[in-house]
């Protein structure tokens, strides 16, 4: 599945492309890379995740009726209380009713999620999923759920301290959110694990130069998600280059996931020419399409989500 | 609304573009053709008609998600009894549930029609608009009933005749179908009458060097459809030829039409470079494309669905 529901990170990645401010880049830029992409890419993938703002009413015409949809239903981003503890919004005037008339087929939510947080930050966070997961259930929509993990303060994302961390905070949110209570069907995850600072992949080109664990380890944790998860999950990509991403949703999958939602491993560099269309274009059909290809077939074992043990 | 869930038509048109036996005419000839016009003119029409034998599956991925999907419920042709009266029946393994599964926007039945067929005829097609508008209840499908009248034996299709019965035909398949008991939403219909025999038109391409009446009594008989329909009406194409179908749709929507579903009017010619793909597309790009656009513009005074007396 792709993704393009991206807003604030696009909107960040164009203006550092641009070298100006994120407040400069206009719905406008977010619409003509959402179009680009969506038009040349969304053939390609079983299902397009998309947002109700820059992306779908722009880019309806140009997705094929065999590819799904899902739109995102939360504000882009997080209020930020208690010093570090992130707060997610639903989009207003939004919903998932309004997103059912306009023809998705599943609903997309973002939340944060940090365990240690203040029992009213948890509170908060899963009264939204609560509430989202009951108009699903209403309207007949499939809910998918990111879940995705945040460090304390002081504790660097891309260090090694986080990478060891990371591992129990996915496993446990796949525990979590997947609890009958929450009545969720997809879970989409990160990965549990940095392949940057394994041991084996020390000599390839995504190398952080520091080894936190082992490969072996990496694939326990993996399975150690697939036992927590109750739900078929997915892998994210949060926009690690294509050939590490090949490398999660390999040992992803083995270990039981079904497959990944992806968006800017595949088409990140189109920013690189913003905002020439055409060579923006040229980008995705001659770059993106060949990684999105080269991430399906690494991606051909993954496990269908009716064959999660759930329906079984 | 563009119409390509042709299937005996079709056949017909190819076997003789072939001089061959419709009996030859292969399920992948009716697909490469309606692939073409589907994936060349779908996107310029609001909604497009499709079957689900020959049309859908083979034609999805080339189907704007913003163009609207109806899906054809009937055997194609229809079964004769008494001489002369013509019975529907619906496709076996298909229905309503699984065209609302597969997707569909709405259902469209056609059924023959003769008010002075025998009381059993009269009943086995009432029957069946009756359950598949129950359907389309159940599982929330609007229901696009297309009524075709025919003439009894010895009565010329073409003739005067039958272009001076034509109308009071209409105007009583409207009156019928469209009354609450049947549970119709939309009405197709033949154009209630025959420009090509019209004195006023006598000098135009199309005309049959035959007066049956004037400009005006047609524009009547389509005053007298509109009086008679209780629901949305559009008209059909019959097959007659751009220009003509352009006339009969602004008296039409003059009178009260909500527009056209029309397919053969547009595609008709692509048969002459069949099986040729490259021409085949070449004549819908260059031609089938403009007369689409001509339609289009001529249709600009349709009167929306939801402006119909109806919802007033």
């Amino acid at each position: 599945m792709l993704a393009i529901d991206q807003r604030k990170s696009l909107r960040e990645m164009i203006s550092t492309a641009l070298g100006t401010q994120p407040d400069s880049v206009t719905p406008e830029d977010l619409s003509l890379v959402k179009r680009i992409v969506t038009r040349e890419l969304s053939g390609y993938a079983s299902a397009l995740l998309t947002d109700p703002i820059y992306g779908y009413e722009s880019t309806i015409d140009v997705i094929p009726r065999d590819t799904g949809v899902m739109l995102s239903i939360e504000v882009t981003g997080y209020n930020t209380v208690n010093s570090f503890e992130r707060h997610s919004r639903l989009i207003e005037g939004f919903g998932v009713q309004k997103a059912a008339n306009l023809g998705a087929d599943a609903i997309k939510l973002l939340i944060w999620y940090h365990k240690e947080a203040t029992r009213a930050t948890i509170e908060h966070q899963n009264g939204i999923v609560k509430r989202v997961a009951e108009e699903c259930n209403k309207y007949e929509v499939p809910l998918i759920l990111e879940v995705v993990n945040y460090p304390k303060p002081g504790v660097d994302l891309k260090g090694v301290d986080y990478a060891r961390e990371k591992a129990e905070r996915v496993i446990d949110a796949a525990k979590t959110f997947s609890a009958d209570e929450f009545g969720v069907d997809v879970l989409k995850l990160e990965f549990p694990g940095n392949l940057k600072m394994t041991k084996e992949f020390q000599d390839r080109s995504f190398s952080a130069n520091q080894v936190a664990y082992s490969l072996d380890e990496v694939k326990s944790f993996n399975k150690a998600v697939n036992e927590a998860s109750e739900v078929p999950w997915v892998i994210l990509s949060a926009g690690v280059d294509p050939e590490e991403f090949i490398e999660n949703i390999k040992i992803s999958n083995e270990a039981g996931a079904s497959g990944f939602l992806c968006g800017r491993a595949v088409w990140k560099n189109i920013v690189n020419h913003f905002p020439d269309s055409e060579n923006m274009t040229r980008f995705i059909t001659e770059d993106a399409v060949d990684y999105f290809k080269n991430i399906l077939q690494s991606n051909s074992d993954a496990i269908p989500w009716y064959s999660h043990r759930r329906f079984s």
